[in-house]
């Protein structure tokens, strides 16, 4: 759930007075998202979502976030739009955050991943990846490489009581990655957390992404070694083989990847599957009790690491 | 928050094809309301709220609660409509629940209630009040003051944790008020849950009732001293006796307080706050760590509870 700041109606109309949408018809907290506060918001203009940042987000990206969802839309991908007010500034201010509106997306993203849901997914990050490429600000990845070892050091304390030894496993394994993380690979904007609940679906095609505040400038086939960890394992976590060739087939088909891309596949899987355990674990430890937010089990992602530290080579993943 | 059943999209699908509501455009989780799992629906035929009963509500209740909204939907009040299937039916279940697709009311709840509020609020309660008169069956408030021993016989333990001296305070209360409980009062059907969250307005005006899960047959005038609870007191639990006037007047305007009922004020409020004090109470201890739903201070309401305690008669609130 998301609804971290409650906007009073006196809050809520002086917002509005700025932008030229309509008059307010209906205002929900939204239930998905664990990083803001979002409401679903009607006016007598359409349907829009409002954003308020919270803690996690840092202000001074804001204006890059935006402005990348600005630019995508531009160039064809579905995703939120950010709605400008009268004044031409989207990003504000609202009961003590900063906030903006975006277009509402029709679809439903999947609560049960199909093949069939994989493809699509390929497809799209492909073509993101391609539309961000005349996006000239660039912002570094935060949770990419750099940012696990201090991470992980925050963690380690509390790691014993998640699993025996967990904490050693995690620093052997990041040793390993980090001294095989690939140089020289293609760079380009990624949306770096394309799970199901942020994709979209229509009539069983794929309708629009959206939550794009992790994404950054980073290695493009991280983002599909990203989409690879939250698509194409099973509830038991093993890798359906057959979704992963889907998604990296469909992926390539729109953006060949390179022998180097390929080869790097495992590493980069290893290291999104890392990203994610660590960044589970670091809520599980400092989740307070009776938090709003539902604490997602670490150990999904270091089973997917330990299948992925077994991966000899590309044709683990059906390539 | 409210969430706590995930609707897979199979499963959704399945569901929908009973109505003849048109195909699924979107599906949202909402936050608001405690009690069930809400999901925003968005079909070609428009938009509706999904809800999927939890464990709270007991099942035998439910076409009680969904005839109860048919019926003063079709007498005048706004309120969510149930949507029948195609074979007329409007109760269903959905992964394992019960479950009821409703139509969607516009309307914005008031996160900061003004006395401009309290006029509207009166006036629809006495409204509903007068709809569901000719409503036949009934339904006993498993939350009136029979449920109230039994109630605080399962908080006491964990009382003093909360303040001292407060499980000995509310023996005293309950005790005073059962003995003093009105008899005789006009009964009929009561919303017995009417706060800010679940009243809509739209451009100043009241646009809706929602969430009726509270719903019982029990005297009138006790609804009314809810009301007196949840909308007249400020942030520093002072009674605000323009909004108790304006809601009280409003009232009586549509539904006149016969005498008995206007004496009654003081001792059905003390039951109104001590109802409310002592579910916040149980829920505060034994609501486990990390739970979804943010736990709500028990003693805003023991502090309402000994303003009604000290109030001489109904000239307390402005009558």
């Amino acid at each position: 759930m998301a609804v971290y700041t409650e906007v009073s109606d006196d809050a809520l109309a002086v917002f509005l007075a700025d932008y030229a949408i309509g008059d307010l018809v209906a205002f929900r907290g939204i239930a998905e998202g664990v990083e803001n506060s979002n409401f679903s918001l009607r006016t007598t203009g359409g349907d829009y979502i409002l954003t308020l940042y919270e803690k996690r987000v840092d202000p001074a990206d804001l204006p890059w976030f935006l402005g990348l969802m600005d630019h995508l839309a531009e160039h064809g991908i579905t995703c939120p739009r950010p709605v400008h007010g009268r004044d031409g500034v989207a990003l504000r201010q609202l009961c003590g955050r900063h906030a903006a509106i975006t277009t509402f997306l029709p679809g439903v993203w999947p609560r049960r991943v199909r093949p069939e849901h994989c493809g699509p997914v390929g497809e799209a990050l492909a073509a993101l990846h391609l539309a961000g490429a005349d996006y000239a600000p660039t912002r570094r990845n935060a949770l990419g490489p750099e940012g696990w070892e201090p991470l992980l050091e925050r963690s380690l304390r509390g790691a014993s009581g998640v699993a025996p030894g967990l904490g050693a496993e995690l620093v052997a394994a990041l040793n390993r990655i980090l001294a095989a993380w690939p140089q020289g690979l293609p760079v380009g904007h990624i949306h770096a957390d394309l799970f199901p609940d942020n994709v979209f679906f229509l009539e069983g095609r794929l309708s629009g992404l959206i939550d794009f505040y992790f994404a950054a400038t980073d290695i493009l086939a991280y983002d599909l070694a990203v989409c690879l960890n939250a698509w194409c394992f099973e509830a038991d976590l093993s890798l359906n083989v057959t979704r992963a060739r889907a998604l990296c087939r469909a992926y390539a088909a729109i953006r060949p990847l390179s022998a180097a891309e390929r080869a790097a596949l495992p590493v980069l899987c290893q290291g999104a599957a890392i990203r994610f355990a660590l960044t589970r674990l670091y809520d599980w430890i400092n989740t307070p009790a009776g938090a709003l937010v539902t604490r997602k089990d670490p150990m999904e992602y270091v089973r997917r690491l330990r299948f992925h530290l077994e991966a000899r080579d590309e044709h683990a993943y059906g390539l």
